[in-house]
């Protein structure tokens, strides 16, 4: 088949993140390897509200088999009368109930300001789609030995994509995991359209890991779980989803996020999936 | 979860296209059933290009779990000086394949005069993408009672599609299965984007069938299997692929067909996802 | 300044709608020709609603300056139980405006059976968005010598829209201008976007003639005047508009359409930038 | 006409950046005014690439017409192995241009620790589009008193747009001048679609200045005449145009940049327009 034709619509110009070995690579979060046999599970609230809601999410997505806690401490809004995120504090709160489930951590960081602080107090920095084009920063987060969670901007073409993986690539850091979070398109009931056919080419072009954010992607918790699964058979390494006790109380994204039980759910049929394609979670 | 409130975005006034119980219907296509447990796999050539092109393809699809077989005699061609397809020829080399092989045929009317004729010799009419609003090829084939399959067009909305739905439904043909194919984005490296969300949302707000096409949704050989298990991961009850003996002597279509071999191989890990999700093929 | 290589972005199969001659073609309509230095203004309805509504707005577009009078009487609409068009009584309403006024007759053909009766009651055909790639439908009125309108479908190329032009060509009617009516992008605020640069581009590359329709464009009255300017700045040949006596009632399209009063003041914005530009209306 | 149904589209929470009153506040970079009456015409190359071809550069637009200077000196690329610009030393060249020709100086800043010194050698702060939602260095230009020269990004609505600008504005600073520069749409020959609707949608929602850029909306130095004049056209306060001595030899976007010729050539067709629509430059 034409995997290398592929390859041949993708500029010469980028050259770390596209390898001749088609074998992935696998990134350390904690004590959790991101894009081996055993496919990824992130999990965790939109934005950290406080020490309950975050514990109890924690502790119930560790059960049903999460693999890395996620949950916003800054948080990019439209709006600058949105809820911002609680800062350090969130941050806090991630190291607490990484202490008590073991689950490593992954948070966005903003700002090249911000990046030390949320590197000591987290296993994985998180790129978000607005800051994909964010040169200084992704610079910042190259020269760091941290596994960097690249989301792709919601306009982003595949080549700019894997030319924002090339920043951090060239600064030394090789711990670079691909996100597909939803891309702009002219339909309006979801929240974005989430694109899988470029996991499918990302798997063939490109060595890092690639994950799927099913939860922005569609917008809509009864989404979650069928796109979550259609990820997992385009071949994606995992997939990140919002959960939270009690979505309709979330102070973002309330609509998309799974609840707790829903979550648990939604772990069953992965399964199912994973060992269709060869893989467990 | 909201599969409910998804209803709310849609318009009051379609309502043929949706309807209170979930359970999707069957629509029959000679002796097969879409929308069954059984998943639909309609494979064959873009064109019908010759007697043995077509007889081989069909033959070799039927050994590798084909249900149904399509061909193209009347094409839609972006130039008046592509092929155009060999027109009521292929329709009788159509018939000519079913009758070797048992295999259904569904190919496309491109007007409300060939209805009669692409009637007679098919058992399922496709509508394509192009024709997704063609009003009156839409209440032309509503006046039949043959199975219709509807491709999405290039841009329409979900909305936009239910509507032409409408137009079929209202004029009392019931049999209708609805084909997502792709839609324009500003990705340019696939053809167009394959929207595994419609899936997902189509099948909890309609009861038709929902197939999806990741020949024309993707453009590229390579991504058609991986995206046909997506597609089936997301609840499509079944996809449409182009299959050829030789894709790179195709008239049209080559670079997005598989061949004989490689629809083959396909057809295994599809029965892998078919089983995780509680479906055979 | 790069003209030609513009052109070598586009197939050199596209032959017929691409000429050496910089020189744009000039399409006579009824006595009005479209593409010369005096341009084109054809406004009227979106539906032919009644006598009296299609005979007040006639008069009046007429006095305030148009060059054609437009009216829909088959109108593809995306819902089977919207106001369809009254249908030939449409154009009998069109030809008696065009008796007492003077103005030529555009009006929208949907299908093979209605070219003839269309053709006899009008003096331009418009191929509306939806049908831009209904292929036989351009091929029939290419048969004939009537004008044709074509419009850009929602999400078609250039190089699209330039082969649906080639498809009427080849039949052997040379007297095509081309329709730019926006296309679909995420924007939800506007119906459609308005692309201008389509404008600047066939114009560089081809002599058909370019109009613009800031009514369908936009889907806001307010946005008509300002985008009927930047359209003729652009450098189009005209701008096809909705008027109607009182938009708040109309049974479609009411809140793009100008009121005759609002069609007057436009006129009179118009003029001074057709002054600029070195041409008249 | 529906310049009110218009607002009730935008978020009640947009509040900064939409105004009761329907006049333009004009933003003084320099000795020059935005928003006037007075067209703002910015010039100059993409980058700052040396002394002799800013200066040949500012003399030419200055003699040409043009109110302010523009030129890259931090420059966000695709790729980190293109031209990333000269930093400080092309702030320092852009100071000397300006001390020659009077004319007052715009350059992007892409990074909060740089805001401090491009203010030191700038009359006006650009925010590129691809920055358009890096919130903490929307919040740290709001705090100081520099215009604000703030790009849409590729595939923002206009409702994040204005969300961006109240970042802004919330902080205090109001001289904040919204860009359309062109957004992503399926279309291949044009590098993005430039967007004139948003053009006139903000000048009747807002009473912030607009004003657009033809050069990267279009990416062809021969649409940038045309898509000037219908900027003008729509409503816009004016126009920022790439322009270069030799654009064969560009380090960056030669593509789209007008030679020195072709821009004081553009500039009398634009003076035309400008009196069309009651306005000078």
């Amino acid at each position: 088949m034409n995997g290398k034709s592929l390859k041949t619509k993708i500029s010469p110009e980028i050259r770390l993140s596209i390898r001749e070995s088609q074998d992935s690579i696998r990134v350390k979060v904690g004590g959790f390897e991101i894009g081996g046999d055993n496919l990824t599970v992130i999990a965790g609230p939109c934005s950290v509200e406080s020490r309950e809601q975050l514990l109890e999410t924690a502790r119930s997505v560790k059960r049903s088999g999460a693999s890395i806690l996620r949950g916003g401490a800054f948080k990019p809004r439209t709006l600058p009368y949105s809820f911002q995120g609680l800062g350090v504090e969130a941050l806090e709160l991630l190291q607490e109930a990484k202490a008590e489930t073991g689950l490593p951590i992954v948070t966005e960081v903003m700002s090249v300001e911000d990046v030390e602080i949320v590197e000591r107090f987290s296993d994985m920095l998180q790129i978000g789609a607005r800051n994909m084009q964010n040169y200084p920063l992704l610079k910042r987060v190259g020269k760091t030995r941290s596994p960097i969670l690249l989301k792709r901007g919601f306009s982003a073409t595949i080549e700019e994509f894997l030319g924002s993986a090339e920043y951090i690539l060239k600064e030394g850091n090789w711990r670079v995991v691909l996100c597909e979070r939803g891309i702009r398109t002219f339909e309006p009931i979801t929240r974005f359209t989430l694109d899988l056919s470029v996991v499918a080419v990302l798997k063939q072009i490109s060595h890092l890991p690639v994950i799927v954010d099913p939860s922005h992607g569609t917008g809509w918790s009864s989404l979650v779980p069928p796109m979550a699964k259609a990820a997992l058979a385009a071949g994606s390494d995992g997939i990140i989803v919002e959960v939270h006790p009690c979505p309709e109380k979330a102070l973002s994204d309330g609509q998309q996020s799974l609840n707790l039980e829903e979550f648990s759910q939604m772990m069953q049929g992965l399964k199912e999936i994973a060992k269709a394609v060869g893989r467990t979670i």
